[in-house]
């Protein structure tokens, strides 16, 4: 029975044998630990967006010959690529958080045209593997989580030259029916929460690393994997009664470290096997992908910008030129990042596989801006929220008999603004810049998809300065070969 | 006859009525002036293009039926919209300045629809005559230059309140025939080197303004016209002997005031008179055009990258990690620019017109970087150019026997790189950032097409603030009426 | 007996009449309470400072003829002024956290030459009551808290124009030997750990605010006052188990809402009553001294750079170019926030009462740098601190013995670096840039001693800008009066 | 006869045997030179200050035993480090650009020192030659340059390297009565208009760079040495009729290369010979005081924003919100720069010598936000001038009786505001961000007294890494050896 509905997945959660460690226990349902329950809703927006908005957040799958849900989409056409952005802007703006799918939707897109590739030069069968896998998630309507950081010892060396050999994932068994995986995979957003990961190399490969050179779908359940869940700033805030001090109660981020002891992936799932010469190539279009993908960040922003606007409201000041001032940087910030991830979309190009890839610098702009215009944002929005963002009291005594009316007292801003609207806003930019979802807007802003030096090494090897050095000898009438200026 | 190449638009500008004044006399042939000549190189280079790259700088009009300059089509798809921006990249790349053609083209597309629209509204007829006027000017592949900026005196004030009536552009006499047009147009970029001249009005009007609502095609050789051509940062380097000392000796911008004293415009040329209310939506129109044309600035960023990647280059330090830095950077700010601007023409929806109109948002978006980020990357440009660039002697220096060895000797930079390769690049840097082509590319880029705070006010009215609002309190738990949160 | 050690200090602080609430619940001894320690020990630190290093952290009183702590201290000179800066220095490098003693030394600054300054005109008798109270204080050693900043209400409107007449603190009678205060101080930084509370008026008032313009000296256990504690992001780890998760297990910041419930102050500490033309000038006076005190922050800065320093020397790569980079500019924007600091203090200018007040330009640059280098120095930090800074599983699951070990084995970092101290250093820039000291690092940053347009007012008052008009008009030889331009 | 007013000055320049080459000629009397006069002008404005504020501009020197030049004074106190810069900031407010003397006064304060370290380490006699030097040009009130730049070469190699041995200044042979030196350095700040230039090396020396390791005093106009004007954007306005259109017609910068052929020096004006060792700590020193000294910048900042917010008032809009803050955002990037320069003054320390050195890390992190805040507040000043800076007709145009009058007519402001009052400041706006005194504003605030990078360098030497570390492991429960954190 295919997942229809947000309800339908999250109960196609439940029940599984995962093995996940929360706060240095082993959860029993982690459907139902609190402090994992708003990453797996935020996962179900996908689908109720599905519901809601089909012609948004599907897309007719050439594979199955169906709708499906466009995170299980191969980019078939540009409109297929930009329509990626547009459903993350809006689920960003839904969700006010990360919501963890886009890491799966862009690995399936760079893996179509690299097991392809593989295929075409190698004789093997890694793409009609994937295509069958596809058959199989796209009809079942499930998450893919794609696991590409490995934990990386020190950053100075490569896989085969730490001094643990597992500090990148490898194949430390090759059966006749499979291979079996040993290693972790860091900060893995949207893990527990999916149904497979698709597992791959984190970097550009030497032949020493021929036992790095794995791609492989594994079930989340599968027997030898372990989750241990990472901590967010005010994580335990979701343990407390009460909705108001979380900011953003049903909606946040996941990323929790997977362990693989052993695993074992039969043949049919293996994607890619030893082609080393593959990973970068690999990487490259995964983080082109995702890189734009980063436009999510643009819907979150919008959040943002709406609760800086609401609590000028609030405050009685929303027409004061400073304050207005503000809000329009904000949203040139926003739309900055929007417009070089957007573009990238736009200006996509099919690959001999058949598919569609976006433009590589401008997605690598996309993220270098996302390194840099959210924290500005989220400065500006601290701004105007004003210190009380971080010196409320709890909600708790906001309930207390014998404080809860002083508080209320004189914590009225504008007259009649109701002080909890006040508050909830107030925590909403708190989640957003310093707690659960500051983890989301700002620091995966940072780090996700590569971290900013990543995006200048990509800028560098796009930039194409030989023809920008040309161009200019041209007009400067230095004369090199055949760099002559045309007469006039 | 037709102009088909660049050497024939050169000549159809000769021999003609006009007035034009520079350095306190008039100008008998404005072609052959060497101040004025780079300008008109610059115009040439979009003839050149058209016969180089058909596919680029040709688009087939519907209008006649033949491929016409694409400066002189109105975009009918998107592809249109988004290849006004590539060639307009191209031409920036080719020229290192502003080549002066986009601001006939976004009016030429702005007033398509405006025209439509009062027609639609008022039964006028100013849309026909558009199009006779078009069908002219594309048949003979003329250049149309647009006339907007006026004088405006008093900034708080609107037209109708100045002390002097004629510092808007007006109707001073209705006659059968046409109406009388006086005052001036500011800062006109490109309009000695053009054939016709769109004049529009500047900014939103009211009532009380009709008189100043008044479009007219005009050509340039009208009597009654005057050109007091604007001088530019050592515009005098175009009249001493030598290239080298001007940078970039070929091509440069032009900007003159056109002063209309009481100018006839027969009826057929006009294409609006009185309709004050259809000022506003003219000029947002046309700024949207216009905001995203500003692209062109990364064509000529390109250069500016290019040349300072060869200083690097010829001072032996091309790999230097400060060097290779600031040129990412610089990159990175240049692709920002086009993101954003290349994004709002593939955003463009059609209007009821038929036409289509780029996307507000990120045209604004696009212009608001370019006045902040060629700045940055003119300062890092300086940067990598060392002070030398500010310091080196006068080309005759250099050939003066007595001190042109002596110079040789001490200005050698990496061995094998000719000194004069290093003086005529670092005099492309100057030209860029100081001289000529500074002017087009720092200071209009700050005020053209609108200052910054132009488009802050239009980025606020499109923010869409309400909605962000409604976002932010949906997440928030904040209940105002229809803004509930959805159950989970 | 004067308190004359930290220990003393922390000892003074038990068995009070404090009326303090968190989390919902009335506090029973503050000083034990795991989230208030911290703060405690925050404050703790000047004493020992004074006892370590003198020389730094206290000064020659001549109101006692003796040593002080120097936050008891009234800057006799410029280099009281000066040291004022460096102890604040040391102390933020000692505690990465807001030490809370810097407003009752600037109060007590500010109010020195106010209270000399209405006597003066008004033959009143505040300064010699603020003289005895300060013998008191700095005889007994104690810490003085300054509590200026009033709830608000509406931002539009005055004190005396709310709906509410409470919500900025007054005096609601008036007794023969004292006056009655009714209202609330928010976030009051440092004052469940202070001996005495200085309250003071938020802003400039008119003739209609006469009952808001008081200054008082109230003992912090007076009766009728309530705390409620401010929750911090992250504020519960304290609560946990272990000193790891906390990041700066020892040290954090303190705000609460001080609510006065019709408090009685005798005359004797009655500084100021209904003179309300000198609110601003104290107003003025306080913001100088205390927006220069911000200088506190490079302190906690360098902590932040020597943990950003240490991760990557952790990771292996201490010496990659463009780590090395952000490492000076993190230096660069520190010391920019210095320089202007340590300036004010330097250009300190005597006042008419004798005492010393700092430049009021420098400071507010200061001050404004404040409300922006440190997100950028934030941000760097966790660009170099890597994405696991916010994927770090709990201490908990590295002490469970199934988890620790694999943990212990995927988080190696470069070989010979316990896994421990990466989670510590890892965590201390959570806790400075995202948990409970990024409260005091940012958004305190942003918003004591003023958010960010009270700077840009003040700048724009002190700006000189007739004179600096006068200066270019002399330049470019316009002739306006006086402005001639002197003969060469 | 000492010189004692500024037009003793200029007459002293006149009739020397300077070769200067200016535009391919030699010129026969530079001071009347138009190009060259500007910049003597700025020079002569230092001896008029010290006539009419000699508080500012003159100090009692030990050396003479009466008042003398600033420039001419070695700081004996902290208060002279200061007031050297209270003297730079006045004088750039007066000359609106470089007044050229820093160099000689920081080059001389950098030689007390180091002469006195060499001597004492080598018993040699430098110091007490470099007094004699000093006891002369005090008592005759000369103007010394400073003369430091090497022309370089190849960036990657050093001065023994390069393929032309005379590319770094050398001594090419030794007499018994003294040094015969050949090379050049390169735009040299103010040498034409001065008496006599110090020659020092540019950078750290290793044993092989003996011969390059020469310091000496040389006469401007002793045998061997020529100039050669370097040329600067808009330089030959100067040469046009009338004042207008230079923007600051009075005063100007002045850089040339300076060539020294077989160049005799006696033994008593020669500094340092040999002792490659102390060209590192010279360097250091010197680039320390000049660092510092670019607070004269500042000065020039007031003029450029005074020239805005006058043209701000001259087009009506001087309350406009966005207006004002830009006004505001300039001042405060000035003071950003004069808080960190002013603070490096007052915080210098007494060296062996006797003399006082500014603090270095201060003086880096004012001359690196002198790399930047410079170009921002030029680009606010051009955003508040309006295009019209750029394409206003040139001041013939004015003249001419047949435009005169319209353009009088259509450049209009605000009523009552001469049109040439308005010409004037945005043509001293133009004239300071793109013309000639924008070289000094501008690209000699870049890379004067070292390029960024050399500043970026120099703030990681002195950023204490090591102690920061130290600071973060504390706070953070780290235990490294001595790094263990204190108990509570």
């Amino acid at each position: 029975m295919p997942i229809r509905t947000a309800d339908e997945y999250i109960a196609s959660l439940r029940n599984r044998r995962l093995c996940v460690y929360l706060g240095g226990e082993r959860v029993e349902e982690p459907v139902d630990h609190p402090v994992i329950r708003p990453s797996v809703n935020a996962v179900a927006e996908t689908y109720r967006l599905a519901e809601e908005r089909p012609d948004l957040a599907t897309a007719l799958s050439p594979i199955t010959g169906e709708r499906v849900n466009r995170f299980l989409h191969v980019a078939g056409s540009v409109e297929d690529v930009v329509m990626q952005n547009r459903m993350q802007r809006v689920l960003g703006q839904r969700t006010g958080t990360c919501f963890q799918r886009c890491v799966g939707m862009d690995a399936t897109n760079a893996l179509y045209s690299v097991t392809w590739d593989v295929d075409q030069a190698r004789g093997t069968r890694y793409h009609s593997r994937l295509l069958s896998f596809l058959a199989h998630v796209q009809r079942e309507n499930l998450v893919l989580g794609g696991a590409m950081t490995d934990p990386k010892g020190d950053r100075g060396r490569g896989p085969s030259e730490q001094a643990d050999p597992d500090l990148f994932v490898r194949v430390v068994e090759r059966r006749p029916d499979g291979v079996v995986l040993r290693g972790a995979k860091m900060h893995q957003t949207g893990c527990i929460n999916s149904h497979w990961l698709l597992i791959m190399p984190t970097m550009r490969l030497t032949e020493r690393d021929r036992d790095y050179a794995i791609v492989a779908a594994v079930p989340v359940d599968a027997p030898g994997i372990r989750y241990v869940y990472g901590r967010q700033s005010c994580d335990t805030r979701a343990l407390e009664p009460g909705d108001i001090d979380q900011g953003n109660a049903r909606f946040g981020g996941q990323e929790a470290i997977v362990i693989l002891e052993d695993v074992f992936v039969p043949t049919s799932h293996v994607l890619l096997d030893g082609e080393y010469e593959y990973a970068a190539s690999l990487v490259e279009r995964f983080t082109g992908f995702h890189r734009r993908s980063y436009v999510c960040k643009t819907g979150v922003g919008d959040v943002l910008i709406g609760a800086a606007a609401t609590l000028a409201d609030y405050h009685g000041v929303p027409g004061a030129s400073h304050v207005r001032d503000k809000l329009v940087e904000m949203v040139h910030l926003n739309e900055t990042i929007y417009g070089a991830g957007i573009a990238a979309s736009h200006e996509s190009r099919q690959l001999p596989s058949g598919n569609y890839q976006c433009d590589d610098m401008l997605a690598n702009v996309c993220k270098h801006n996302v390194t840099r215009n959210p924290y500005e944002i989220a400065r500006l929005a601290q701004d105007l929220a004003g210190g009380v963002m971080v010196t409320l009291p709890s909600d708790a005594d906001f309930k207390n008999p014998e404080t809860g009316p002083l508080l209320d007292k004189y914590l009225q801003a504008r007259a009649g603004v109701p002080v909890e609207s006040r508050r909830r806003v107030l925590r909403l930019v708190e989640n957003m810049t310093l707690g659960r979802n500051a983890v989301g807007y700002l620091t995966e802003s940072l780090h996700g998809a590569g971290s900013p030096q990543a995006q200048r090494v990509q800028i560098q090897r796009l930039a194409g300065l030989g023809e920008k050095m040309a161009l200019a000898k041209r007009l400067a009438g230095v004369d090199e070969g055949t760099n002559k200026p045309t007469g006039d």
